[in-house]
């Protein structure tokens, strides 16, 4: 909607195509297996966790030279709720720079409502996409993809070794969801005029 | 400032009579050995993390019954900055329900920047204080306690075991500091109006 060009991946080329069909009036989308996917210029991995090390391993060879944006959040759920996983690496971002030694991953998107992306009615999510990785270009070129997001703002919130306090927030804010009925984000205070306000 | 009466405690009473004088002109505070001032109506633990279980295991009988409000954020530094410490019972507010199991732990207050709360000429301050806690009477307690802070909204964030994501978003913000330059905080989007705005 952005007007970004987008090719959707998954482990059947056929399912991607379909599914990107599906969305053919948002913009610009094709489906492609997860190997071609790989090529894009700029590589989104949104799974489950469940799915992440085993195919970012298998994609590892494609991905090299790429800057890798990891919105995974490693996430276990119980009938107390979501909780954040332990994950050995810390997070799912060092996860993924571990398995990809020869990509840039940048952690970003966690916390932006999933429903609310998905909803062709909701057209401005306000709130900060909080962007955390090593490489500062890297982590520019996502702040910049994040502000593609009406209302949103994109966000440096630290080295990768922080990335696990972003993706277990998303916890925190499905309780949120549930005590307050809605559907929230995260956004941060006290930022300088210059960098404009999430609206 | 917000009109509470606050006992001040310290190992040493005189160290905290001291600092308390320091503070008369802020409001009605006096200083007084932790034992006593954990005699209080609600209890705010504010110490750095080193201390954290020694100070609670002392005062545990005279915290029985209470509401305790555990503001510590278990942060490591290095030449690259802070990072949360790992924790054996998951966060500091878990390892406080732990050491008091007679009192009801509530973890808030997190991410408030103390630099702003301790700047007399700042009298507002923007952005939402996540309250954690299992009983949700104490946890409104609290919520309504957030709202004393001009600025401030309390919203319920999770239940204890939800902790350490809010403490450890503590490095985080601080990232968020050294890079924009400010003392930043945090809120929560997507809320609705009857909850109020933080402003």
């Amino acid at each position: 909607m952005a007007g970004h060009e987008v090719l959707l991946g998954s482990r059947d080329a056929a399912r991607a195509q379909q599914t990107a069909a599906e969305l053919s009036e948002a913009g610009n989308v094709a489906g492609a297996a997860n190997a071609d996917a790989a090529q894009a210029e700029l590589v989104v991995v949104a799974v489950p966790y469940e799915g992440h090390a085993d195919l970012l391993t298998s994609l590892a060879d494609a991905l090299e030279g790429k800057i890798v944006v990891d919105c995974v959040n490693p996430l276990g759920f119980d009938k107390q709720g979501p909780f954040p996983l332990e994950v050995e690496d810390g997070s799912a971002a060092q996860e993924a720079q571990r398995i990809l030694p020869g990509s840039t991953v940048v952690g970003a998107f966690h916390n932006v409502s999933a429903r609310l992306l998905d909803d062709p009615a909701v057209t401005h999510i306000p709130g900060d996409v909080l962007v955390l990785g090593e490489d500062r270009a890297a982590v520019e070129r996502v702040i910049e993809l994040a502000h593609a997001i009406p209302g949103a703002r994109g966000l440096y919130a630290g080295r990768l070794r922080l990335a696990r306090t972003v993706e277990g927030l998303t916890a925190n804010l499905i309780a949120v969801n549930r005590r307050y009925k809605t559907h929230s984000g995260i956004s941060v205070t006290g930022l300088p005029e210059s960098l404009g306000q999430p609206s």
